[in-house]
């Protein structure tokens, strides 16, 4: 646990803009916080990456943050999580959350028959992090997971809740829930999908012919965060400063409200 | 023109894998030719990217091209063509082809109205570099342009011919033809899409209520290609060599033949 008078920001990074529900999370549960949010914007997306690389690329984030002066890091990015968190935490002298670990124990909190179903991209399901994170802490549980590369690009057009949406998500859950129907907890493993929560939630409680429980890595690593930190209500009110950082601005301008629910006050452009 | 007897291979690059629908139009107009293929796969998708991020890689990847003895570069990347082309002619002794003249001037012959549609990422559209193109030959020409970011994960997931595939492909020609109903050509500018040729072609003559001449930039760039090294009757006719590299191989060997025709006979891994 961190002193509560600890007044150094808090350090977050993703491969994209998708991070930013992360922060919106977490500025949600600790409003008084200071944030440092850096975007890797010039070599997103990370999830059709080789670990390698993605190791490569987010060591040198947490680098840029460590360099900020931040009192724990954020991986708010499940492939960089996935590749890169043993990486990270050697090379960090703050405590290091990534993205996979809470949201494994929020599935495990949730699920009655012990079926889990997680969605992520390719470099996030080919890792097999989530099934690793979930039987060191359950052995039995039955863990699917699927590769969904087209709800990234959705999240980011906007269309979150029409036809083609529903179309997708149904095709992508349809095989999910094909390889095991006993799935009653389905993780959002990226950080672009709680844009898509509605139409997730509701295609797989059709396709599942029943409730199927959701747990959203973004809000997973707020609580996460919280308990490290300690609760809000120990700690000051003022409105925490938001700084952001990005090494390609394209595009920033139409995507990052969208994902932060606000507009952030700019994004400085840094190289890594 | 090049000599007929200049056996040094054609060096094509492309931020991924997309380039190989240039390199299968290349090896069936010259099939004796040898080819050396740079997939930057680390660092894919340039689309997305800003135009200084994306000059910088693309040089990276000629000089790649360059150290390998080529007699010739195609840019098989709209995006890096549309935002690199000059700074990678300066930095050539070789010529350069890039993938938007070709794709314009193979319009420009289509086109009966004079009204000209072009798809592609966000930053070839972004760049204007159609336009341009296409203005600089014919300054009447009207021409109207559309980023469909879903198309380059359908094309990778395969959903090339299916209802999400229609849908998307109405979506977005819907809005393009609203722009210009007169539009009787359509560009597809961008190196993954001759995989979605089918269900563009024929969601552009519903949406037109009429045919719709389809200009495929990777058939317009090998028919530029002959024009300068020579027709192949000229040449040998024993098969050319294909040497791949890339910077990252995942999922390369799921993708490439998708996009090659062909199987590769493997991708040498390689750090710019």
């Amino acid at each position: 646990m961190l002193p509560v008078d600890d007044r150094r920001p808090i350090g977050v990074f993703d491969s994209g803009v998708g991070g930013l529900t992360v922060v919106r999370a977490l500025r949600a549960a600790l409003p008084g916080e200071d944030v440092v949010y850096l975007g890797d914007t010039a070599r997103v997306p990370y999830g059709s990456k080789s670990p390698r690389t993605v190791e490569r690329y987010a060591v040198a984030c947490q680098r840029f943050l460590l360099d900020r002066g931040v009192k724990l890091v954020l991986i708010a990015c499940n492939t960089a999580s996935a590749h890169a968190l043993d990486a990270l935490r050697d090379a960090s002298p703050v405590p290091v959350i990534g993205a996979v670990e809470p949201g494994a124990r929020a599935a495990l909190a949730a699920t009655r028959t012990g079926d889990i179903g997680v969605i992520g991209t390719l470099g996030t399901v080919r890792s097999g992090a989530y099934e690793r994170a979930l039987r060191a802490v359950r052995p039995d549980v039955r863990v699917s997971a699927m590769a969904c590369p087209l709800l990234v690009p959705l999240a980011e057009e906007g269309w979150t809740d029409d036809d083609i949406a529903r179309a997708v998500a149904r095709r992508y859950l349809t095989q999910l829930f094909d390889a095991d129907p006993a799935i009653d907890t389905l993780v959002l493993g990226c950080t672009h999908y709680p844009l898509l929560r509605g139409v997730l939630a509701a295609t797989a409680a059709q396709v599942a012919h029943r409730e199927v429980a959701i747990v959203d890595s973004a809000q997973a690593m707020a609580a996460a965060t919280v308990a490290l930190v300690g609760a809000p209500e120990n700690r000051r009110t003022a409105p925490g400063r938001l700084d952001c950082f990005a090494t390609d601005t394209s595009r920033l301008d139409e995507l990052a409200p969208r994902f932060l629910g606000e507009r952030p006050s700019g994004f400085e452009l840094v190289d890594l």
